[in-house]
């Protein structure tokens, strides 16, 4: 360590295709973002260097604009560190921008919620060419009931239904700010806007939704099963490729 | 064959992710796109189908309508077909429409024209997305000397320069009808829209327009390849992956 070089807290704004990855977090011999991500970074200033996520994603979830924050002492600029990073990153993973933040700046702490999106082909024919990017249904969804259902779901609830680690030991209790569907060209796009969500919380509405729009579950149901707090009452974890985190919001 | 099983011709638009196969036609123990949709619909009428593309397009190219004809005995309706096929079909190759067609037409002979789109991404961070669709160029391209090198290739031209096949024997006089560069967000967008092209003509035009900018061959200098009719006079190949049917004309 010499004098002259900082140590900085630098903000990095990072997209992902999740397809091949056991998701965000860096785990041994696993091909993870994260660990890609510090694999180039620990590299790039030869020593380890360890970055913070704002939240993980699951293994085949995908991220338009995953926040991290991290620690490094370099004599490069901004700009130089993200050429840098994009030259060395596989093709599935791109850091979109690199910015000094405050030295306090921590990517998950200071996260105020997130939007996820779930997105959907109801459509006759799959298109192919983002085709790892939705889920498809070939039964007509009923897009009002889904609407409709996902009234209930907004707000603060104990989502302990819709919560994939049956061994939750912590509170289950999160805010949904909102649920917000569109459809356009066959698709159906449910976003997701909260504080923050539970393991498998977004895939595990979904399914839910997915039940409700099939007509198997009536919209009113799904405040019976937010109420019975029972994982087996809720529809099944959709796939993790139709998943994508849009936006952190600080 | 029982009496009351029509033959009919029917016309297919199909639509395929090339990246992982060696082209549309069907080559022996090689995965291709007209090998994948003759396989199915042999299954489906218990005999062996060949059917007819518009043209071919190379390994890794892809199609978003590709037309072909078929004639086949069957006793399903068009919709079924459509159904079959996609059930069958893998991910990356979708039929959009199936229909039925005069006797005499032929996806081929009765092609007026077509139109290819070539993606260039020329931002500075490439999209995860979308990664197969476009070619990435690093250096900043002057998209104005592109297209004022593209208005000389516009029209009948021997595009011997332009050519793929060194042993060509036949005519490689073919007629561009328009060349349209279209740039937005980070893309350039190449659309070439003529009677017919030479073997890898579309990725060579590509291939010298990038000369141009890149600047190192001026615009009007493409008149010279275009009057050399020496293949090496002009750019490289342009990757494959860029490249896109967008349609066929009747």
């Amino acid at each position: 360590m010499t004098e002259n070089i900082a140590q900085n807290n630098y903000k990095l704004k990072i997209s992902y295709d999740g397809t091949r990855y056991f998701g965000w977090e860096r785990q041994p011999n696993k091909e993870t973002i994260q660990g890609k991500i510090e694999n180039v970074l620990s590299r790039m200033c030869d020593t380890d260097i360890e970055i913070i996520g704002a939240g993980r994603t699951d293994a085949g979830v995908h991220a338009k604009a995953m926040i991290a924050n991290v620690h490094m002492e370099t004599t490069m600029a901004e700009e130089d560190i993200l050429e840098y990073m994009n030259r060395y990153l596989p093709d599935d993973i791109a850091v979109m921008t690199v910015t000094k933040a405050s030295d306090r700046f921590h990517a998950r702490y200071n996260a105020k919620g997130k939007t996820y999106c779930y997105t959907i082909f109801n459509g006759k024919v799959k298109p192919v060419f983002n085709r790892k990017y939705y889920t498809f249904i070939e039964e007509k969804l009923d897009v009002e009931a889904m609407r409709e259902a996902s009234d209930y779901l907004v707000g603060e609830h104990d989502f302990k239904s819709f919560c994939g680690n049956p061994k939750m030991k912590k509170s289950t209790i999160r805010e949904i700010k909102s649920i917000d569907i569109k459809s356009s060209k066959g698709y159906i796009y449910l976003y997701f806007t909260g504080t923050g969500f539970l393991q498998y919380m977004v895939r595990i509405l979904v399914g839910t939704l997915l039940m409700v729009g099939k007509g198997e579950m009536g919209p009113e149901e799904v405040k019976d099963v937010l109420d019975a707090r029972d994982r087996t009452k809720a529809g099944q974890t959709a796939p993790a490729k139709g998943l994508c985190l849009e936006k952190v919001y600080y």
